[in-house]
């Protein structure tokens, strides 16, 4: 399947992902909380259809918003931030019913242990977070040379606490490193659309500027 | 005082702002809890040196990061989210010192006070979230007068719940108003400072682009 515009990188500078794993990877609280839910459904992944079903606390068969926030946590159990949340929804959700079913959390699963195992590919010293040196060359993998300036804004930008004036900036956990990712990727795409020439020059408008930027997650 | 550029917005279409009142906004969950904490410094506001020690759970004599978060709440008491908690820490923690000491809290808590009474004032139907209407006649009022398109973007974006296709987009809590306020602003005196002959058109290359947005809030 393919995910767009909101798709882990193709073209992968770094081994290729091992196929996923759906255990052990700490993303899911409630994942060992072994229930009894609804029987499987014909042709569906038994393990899959167990992790949905612990997802879906209410077992209304359908993951809404508030239980999707209460199953996704970072390696440090903080939870994952709404604007990731929502972006995971605006991907996932595609009948737009506000909740993700059972095919729709096929596609998420996937997507999320595709993006875990970029994390912990460039996550090289184990830290749990990706940090500034850990962020440059992710970005260099799928493509984006981005200059020092840039590199230190999305750091900041998107790491887990303010950066302060002393010490290093802290981290980036796996949902801000994801968000981060897409947004250089959905802004960079739609500045190269723009592009025509392809000269690194555009001539936009305010309201093509706006557009642009509130598009990106 | 002046906030620069992160201010609530100056010229005002609504009526003047009322002074700030300190007590029972609910925007504090510890605000309640009389503590007995140091001396008041000399020249110090009590009232004001009472919500500092309050927020500075352990008496540290600054407040950190964590002690902002938990001390920020909403109306419908959900935690400020992380980007807007890091928003206020880069404009008032003005010795980067990653700590608001009593100084800066000053700052921090008249800001707040004022952005409440600008969230007041455009939450016409008292529903603790600024919705679509609300949002328009609020960015308006402080000279934006955007787009039907962009207005829908920013209500989405700063939903404080992802947008489904059925019933209305949900509200923006107080903590995302403010960030959407700021960072309209932001992107606006940006693209602003390089239109120099206000034509309402730029030319700007990949990094200039990026630089912008990765510097809104």
């Amino acid at each position: 399947m393919s995910y767009g515009q909101y798709g882990p990188p193709r073209h992968q500078g770094y081994a290729a992902p091992p196929p996923p794993t759906y255990g052990n990877q700490g993303y899911y609280q409630q994942q060992q909380q072994a229930r009894q839910g609804p029987q499987v459904p014909a042709g569906a992944d038994p393990q899959l259809w167990s992790y949905f079903t612990a997802v879906d606390a209410d077992r209304s068969g359908a993951i809404s918003v508030t239980e999707l926030q209460q199953a996704l946590v970072n390696g440090n159990w903080s939870k994952f931030d709404l604007d990731t949340v929502k972006m995971l929804m605006s991907i996932f959700d595609t009948d737009r019913s506000g909740t993700i079913n059972f095919t729709e959390f096929a596609g998420l699963w996937k997507y999320i242990s595709d993006w875990q195992n970029v994390f912990r590919h460039f996550d090289r010293d184990r830290s749990g977070s990706i940090e500034g040196r850990e962020l440059a060359e992710a970005l260099r993998s799928f493509g984006y040379n981005l200059s020092p300036p840039l590199l230190a804004l999305i750091e900041a930008k998107y790491a887990s606490e303010p950066v302060s004036g002393y010490g290093p900036p802290p981290g980036i956990t796996f949902d801000r490193f994801v968000r981060a990712c897409v947004a250089v990727k959905t802004l960079t795409e739609a500045f190269q659309r723009v592009d025509t020439d392809r000269d690194g020059w555009v001539q936009i408008n305010y309201e093509q500027f706006m557009s642009i930027v509130l598009s990106a997650p």
